[in-house]
């Protein structure tokens, strides 16, 4: 990787205009093949399931082959929080998967070649996905038949391809085990084939795709989320003329490396301390022995139908060829919300992390957002915990804070049913308080930036809140 | 954590005139505790440990309180390397143990309080560990009686303390199971009573105390390798006049942030790709069926003597008072070798690193020094892999490469008896290619120090290895 990839991406960051693809011509594109596709989700009792079965042992529902991913059972303890033990279904998918967008310099400017892509559990039946979404079994190619299209710029080292980007990230933890992916960007140099279903788009324009909700998917704002500029010294090169103040104080954020008010040391003291003392255990038990969740003929779920269930459904979907097939997704209980509080410390924004243990965490603990609270948990009094600086979120307003992006985002519709959760950035002034509990931190974008390179620091929520930073209005 | 962090370590690194503790009278004070000391290990059958005993169902060796450690069997499926599938004893301490240094500056120098510490498996009885070594039950305090000297400066947030490293590091992934420790090093400003068997040292001496062999524990040297001096700007303030030119290069390589030879993002994307493709799948099996691994009255071992064995010992220890106790400990079947080979390039040494799986690893692969075999299976033809590199190891001369650095030190003797391997630095020159095997990579001591930082990077060997740069004469 050369010094100029932070100022490429940079330069692609703040480019709107698009000769191969305006925004306009985006959304007509988009409402196009999503007019043309077909699309067609059914729940079906799990007796429908064609190649899954619960097995007999375990009660673990699970593919024939043994491949693509299982629902388990697992058992928690630990010291962290007030619920010290529980048991809860999970996603078993161990392997790691490929997240990857290719890029290529067109006059100077960098371009992301992006899929319109279809998955069962999508909101909008479509949604803007990486170049590549690829399983170990497809990019290994144990297994004959088609690859995925451009798998072979990933795979092979080839002289026409530049990493830009490479980085195993992390999937959500109170969902999957400890399950992980390689996300990775490259450029390619050479000429390459624009297929149907896919465009070049530059990185301002997925930002400001992110302003509506659920065009730019899961994958994409994962991969994207850890797009770095460099330093303060890329800023040089560019006269930045059409960004509003609170874009340039979030590049600021993103660029300083000086005025954070915890070094990069402070906060791995801090990350070393709160996993010294925090236990998490957790055991894969059957799924058949969870406490306080049951199975009926359509769904396993919670007793007081909490949290999530799993269910089955047939999908038929494609455009001019339809595939059919059936499998397990997971169905939220209720909307989740996300949110970052952010605040101005020594003229720079700081965001406010959360140290959160999830059951599926690979390390104990992770950084999310300020509030995350995916299923709901957040109403006051009917819940087994508060949350702390909700009444930011719910009630900004009122709290003198300023909401500076809000919109719906989805999870992955592969695994998930029509899951969204609120993303939320929040702007709070000089009242709020400098000193936080235990479980949370202030950190710059670019300290933020530098913990999302090495593995397991940062969760996917905060991760897909932070893709969105920069096109804000 | 301010910035005269990197200062501060690296004005003691250079410093060996200590007013308090000269060299000289360190190695007298240091034979006086030996000659003090009773320090009588027996090799004992297992019927005859106490509160030791061998699980009815799993055969697993455990304590009777559940504390402390456990011999346990795994079993490992891997592609990594020619051997797929073993099993072997391995050590489960789940906890996350504590080792800490207290520093102090004196007439603007920082000393290190350390401690001559007896361990049932020590070569020599007594060596050089930090000033705290705490187990969980230790740093907890769940179960009551004394507390370790020094605690309540880790434990309690206090006025008088400054926290200037704290990192988690890993332990030996052959010997144990995802085992982490703390390493942390504090600053106490206010007065400290140095208690017996403790003494005030220099970086610098601690460095020239590592020329010997066997006197520094590993404990002191995992906690001191993740120092780092800062960058060039720290240098300005120093006029280095006593330095040789190899630890003038080394002093560069660590400061250094422009000249190497790939980015920290390049050697993120190794690792990373690295990770996405390796497998490594350990189950805890219980430690009766093993395959290749027996049990007698005296020792648990691979059936041709291999690697390792478990064994059983009676410990007398102490000065004034006497200690005796029984414990497992693990002996090693042979010395083993850990190499860093380092070579010049743009001017600044590079360290060749290795990507190394082994089966209790927390994440899959750590990096390794260039040449690792523990257990002495580097001698060609017996044993069943090749070892890379393993000819400038032991033929240096042969190879035109310069040995700078060779000495024996101990593993910890509170669960190894007695095992010692052998550190080396080796320096190659320009007909040593820079390109390298695909599980191989060149950082400088700058970026290595940076990778340090985030968890489970550098495996406990380099580390050890790291430990003992600069004072090479």
């Amino acid at each position: 990787m050369n010094k100029d990839v932070g100022y490429n991406f940079l330069k692609s960051a703040i480019t709107l205009s698009n000769p191969y693809m305006s925004l306009d011509d985006f959304m007509k594109w988009l409402e196009e093949k999503k007019a043309s596709t077909h699309h067609n989700i059914q729940e079906i009792p799990f007796a429908e399931l064609e190649n899954w079965e619960f097995e007999r042992e375990t009660g673990n529902l699970v593919h024939s082959s043994g491949k693509f991913f299982s629902i388990e059972g697992i058992q928690i303890k630990t010291n962290w929080g007030n619920v010290k033990e529980w048991t809860q279904p999970i996603i078993n998918q161990p392997e790691i998967g490929f997240l990857g967008i290719i890029t290529k310099k067109i006059d100077g400017v960098l371009y992301f070649l992006m899929q319109a892509k279809i998955e069962p559990g999508n909101i909008n039946t479509v949604q803007i996905s990486p170049t590549l979404q690829a399983t170990k079994s497809n990019y290994t190619q144990v297994h004959k038949g088609n690859p995925p299209l451009y798998l072979e710029y990933f795979i092979e080292k080839r002289e026409d391809v530049n990493i830009l980007l490479d980085q195993l990230q992390s999937e959500q933890g109170a969902r999957f085990l400890r399950k992980r992916n390689r996300n990775i960007i490259i450029e390619v140099t050479s000429d390459i084939q624009v297929n149907e279903d896919f465009c070049w788009l530059t990185l301002g324009q997925i930002k400001e795709l992110l302003k509506l909700d659920n065009v730019i998917n899961m994958d994409t704002r994962t991969v994207i989320s850890g797009i770095s500029y460099g330093d303060l010294s890329t800023l040089k090169q560019f006269a930045l003329t059409n960004s509003s103040t609170v874009e340039y104080d979030f590049l600021i954020s993103e660029l300083d490396t000086k005025n954070a008010m915890n070094t990069v040391e402070d906060i791995i003291s801090w990350i070393t301390r709160l996993k010294a003392f925090a236990e998490l255990e957790v055991d894969k038990i059957p799924l058949k022995d969870l406490n306080e969740w049951t199975k009926d003929e359509f769904s396993i779920h919670h007793l007081q139908q909490k949290y999530f269930s799993v269910i089955g459904v047939r999908a038929e979907i494609g455009n001019r060829e339809v595939a059919s097939w059936t499998q397990p997704l997971v169905k939220s209980a209720q909307e989740g919300i996300i949110a970052f509080i952010i605040k101005k410390i020594n003229g720079v924004y700081h965001f406010l992390v959360q140290a959160k243990m999830e059951s599926g965490n690979f390390d104990i603990i992770e950084l999310a957002p300020s509030v995350q609270c995916l299923t709901g948990n957040y109403r006051k009094g009917l819940n087994e915990y508060e949350v702390e600086f909700i009444d930011y979120v719910l009630e900004p307003e009122k709290n003198k804070a300023k909401v500076l992006y809000s919109s719906f985002q989805s999870e992955e519709g592969g695994r998930f049913f029509e899951e969204q959760n609120k993303n939320m950035i929040i702007e709070v002034g000089d009242d709020f308080s400098v000193d936080l509990p235990e479980k949370y931190n202030w950190m710059t974008l670019n300290q933020i930036k530098t913990f999302i390179k090495f593995n397991n620091y940062l969760n996917i929520q905060s991760r897909s809140l932070l893709s969105v930073v920069r096109f804000i209005n």
